[in-house]
């Protein structure tokens, strides 16, 4: 894809500038091809040229240090975690610096008693889930990816278990950020609730970058459940299953993750793993609760339910083992999804509507795909009403791209028709801002406007996302 | 109580301003004593002159017109719901216009399927839940007085049943307001989960007025448990008591509710309604769930929690009547604590503190009292780390506020030391200002200064709340 519009050729690094990052950060500060090539990509569509240094921070007191003297010389800066964002954040479309804060990685507290973790933003959430499992606990969101738990806030990620758990949005106490003239601000407390002022904490989460450069969280973790259950069931069409899910979730039954695969991607993880699943809209639940009521959810409530829908071929386990082969069509469906069209490139949507408008959404989107002929296939997180449709295209054929950019685009606008977001948890970035301000309207977005100019006045911190401007040459 | 640092003598309204109020609203906008001194009271301590003006606005255009006029004359304008704030929320320290929303009060809509409801600010709580329970679904913010929606929306409320369902920050899914140009913002969507931009909606909860008035709120709703039990345990002190609580959280029991009152509350509501209760601490807990669930969960679990800690006289209940006179010493605590002084004045404070600090929290709290000899009592929110103690005052004598004020800032600094905030549900207002820059830290409470100054450059919105200025005369 050719570069964003929010793209603008950057001069080149001030002399003085450099001078000093070097002075400071010696081989931690790089401009190597390679380096800064590495950084300058990310899952997303967009071409443009990498970030023209590269930092390895490994304190607040560096990630301040840097933010300082950006701002002094007035160069963007790019906050780096895990690079696994799909939406652009990383890529410098105004040049600068990429902050990368993967080293600073370290878990800072556990305080099992009151169910609190303190980390630094490069720690992964599989590396916190290692540290948490000897206690007994363990963190909910789960994206997908091994991203850091900088970047997933700055996203406000989520991914499988947010139906039980909440997102980022729910589960960041507080944190600390440096803020853009270098200073360092606190959010929150570990206290689980506070009426003390605005909220800072959650203003910054979802920021992508914009606002200042995450440094520590504070992040609710949760006790393991007692006892775990999958299960698996397949429906005639969307609408069945995603009714059956909607109807689960009604009977307050604490369901844990509630995710979606359809026919092709059934196809795609049978092609990949030779699963022999029945090639239909299947719905993979997990219920976390105590030994009887998690028997009692599973297996009498919502098979009921499921059977009223005309589930089929319901199926359920409780051991480790078992629910890992269930979970192991939804595991690979990406992967296995691409394979479907080898040397393909996808590109992902992300809306989210009330849940009883999902299978509309759904329904209608494969409607147009199927009518525009581009090969694809659906996963769901389908108890949050947030569905994701890879568009599987010909890197060769440039009309494939603008046909998935019109699908999406036509997606997007039935979304916000319903109620809904453009999207649930990828973020806006370089992709979505003109549908940021189809959905949230004008005033929403002039707020927001005001808010990065207020906290970022010379338009350093990742200039060019989630709305152009103000940065540096604006 | 003397007038808040914050006050400051405001001049009379502009003529031309009141002539253009009334022209726009008749009878709707009063500037008689009775109506003024009504807005002009709440539940705090102080003592400012009331409202220059009230106007009781139907719609969001109307709210829109008096904030535009406020503007065009740089007049305050206060938000107004039920009038229950704690913290002086509603005073007019630099004069102005107080905007009575509570007309407003029509629910827009319930969407059962996707557990939402969509309602006007001057909703209550006790409203709302009427509508829903017809539905099979109930709002659980109860945060005590029947506070209106909007109002519980700028002080992120809270109060019992947190600890399982969250506060206002985690139930309010988006909402319209009027900011300082008298412009209508929308923020959020009917989607369980976005990243779609800056959190404008957690930006509004939470700020007391300060950045916008609330005109409309869309909030998750949820399911009338299936099976709802209650029970009570009386432990030898309050360790044993919060200890309790702690562990039954940590097995991921899922408590719905779980409040403690101390010896002298139970005295109190023994006084009071003749209930003839051990006078030790109590701790009354909720659990909501499916009928085998919560039988397991209140029976077998607790009391062997309980019991480890030496509790005694486990009761547990499970029809509505049994559990109504369970829940009839916590309903009355308040009044009945009140009578305990008749004449008196209650200054409550409202520390939060993780839960592995609150049994230090509380009882160096009371330690402190003890010693300086004021009556008191004390209610929490032990689930969430929450507590109030509640000084009662001869108010002839303020050399007994002063020694409650005393009392009351050696409370949160400790909160503060303990890593918890100086107010769980009840907000800044005038009362906790100091504390707020005590609790964040200079450079967050310079953050929340630059985001009022570029949210309301004029200083319209509840002038003086939360910091003082900027504001008309600063």
């Amino acid at each position: 894809m050719n570069a964003p519009s929010s793209f603008v050729p950057a001069p080149a690094l001030p002399a003085a500038f450099l001078d000093e990052l070097r002075a400071g950060f010696a081989e931690r500060c790089s401009t190597a091809q390679a380096v800064r090539e590495q950084h300058g990509r990310d899952e997303s569509v967009f071409d443009v040229p990498p970030p023209q240094a590269v930092v390895f921070a490994e304190s607040e007191a560096e990630v301040a240090r840097v933010v300082s003297l950006c701002a002094a010389h007035r160069v963007p800066v790019i906050p780096y975690g895990a690079g696994s964002s799909l939406e652009g954040h990383l890529l410098a479309v105004r040049g600068g610096v990429s902050l990368d804060v993967s080293r600073m990685a370290r878990i800072l507290r556990i305080d099992a008693e009151d169910l609190t973790a303190t980390v630094q933003p490069g720690v992964t959430r599989k590396q916190l889930n290692e540290a948490l499992r000897h206690e007994g606990l363990f963190f909910p969101i789960d994206p997908g990816a091994d991203a850091s738990l900088g970047g997933m806030a700055a996203t406000r990620a989520s991914g499988t278990n947010a139906v039980r758990y909440g997102t980022m949005r729910e589960n960041v106490l507080g944190l600390r950020f440096v803020n853009a003239n270098g200073e360092v601000v606190r959010t929150g407390s570990r206290a689980k609730k506070s009426s003390a002022g605005y909220d800072l904490t959650r203003l910054l989460v979802g920021s992508e970058g914009t606002l200042g450069v995450i440094t520590e969280l504070t992040v609710k973790v949760h006790p393991l459940p007692e006892a775990v259950s999958a299960a698996v069931c397949f429906f005639p069409g969307i609408d069945a299953a995603v009714r059956t899910a909607m109807q689960v979730i009604q009977l307050g039954v604490p369901i844990a993750r509630c995710e979606l695969l359809d026919a092709n991607a059934i196809k795609a993880v049978n092609a990949h793993d030779k699963l022999g699943l029945k090639e239909a809209p299947m719905l993979l639940m997990e219920f976390h609760g105590s030994e009887a009521g998690v028997a009692e959810q599973a297996a009498a409530t919502v098979q009921a339910v499921a059977d009223e829908h005309g589930g089929e071929a319901f199926e359920w386990a409780t051991t480790p083992e078992a629910r890992t082969r269930l979970w192991t069509a939804r595991h690979h469906a990406y992967l296995s999804g691409l394979q479907m069209r080898p040397g393909c490139r996808a590109v992902t949507t992300d809306t989210c509507v009330p849940i009883s408008r999902l299978a509309e959404n759904i329904n209608a989107s494969i409607d147009e795909v199927e009518a525009a002929g581009l090969p694809y296939f659906v996963v769901g997180h389908v108890g949050d009403g947030n569905f994701h449709m890879a568009y599987l295209l010909d890197p060769a054929r440039p009309d494939e791209l603008a046909t998935a950019e019109r699908l999406s685009a036509q997606m997007v606008a039935r979304a916000i028709r319903l109620e809904g977001t453009c999207t649930g948890e990828h973020g806006i970035g370089l992709h979505k801002q003109g549908f940021l301000r189809d959905e949230a309207g004008d005033e929403a977005v002039a707020v927001m406007r005001a808010l990065k100019a207020a906290m970022d006045p010379l338009g350093i911190l990742n200039p060019g996302k989630i709305f152009t401007g103000p940065g540096p040459g604006d």
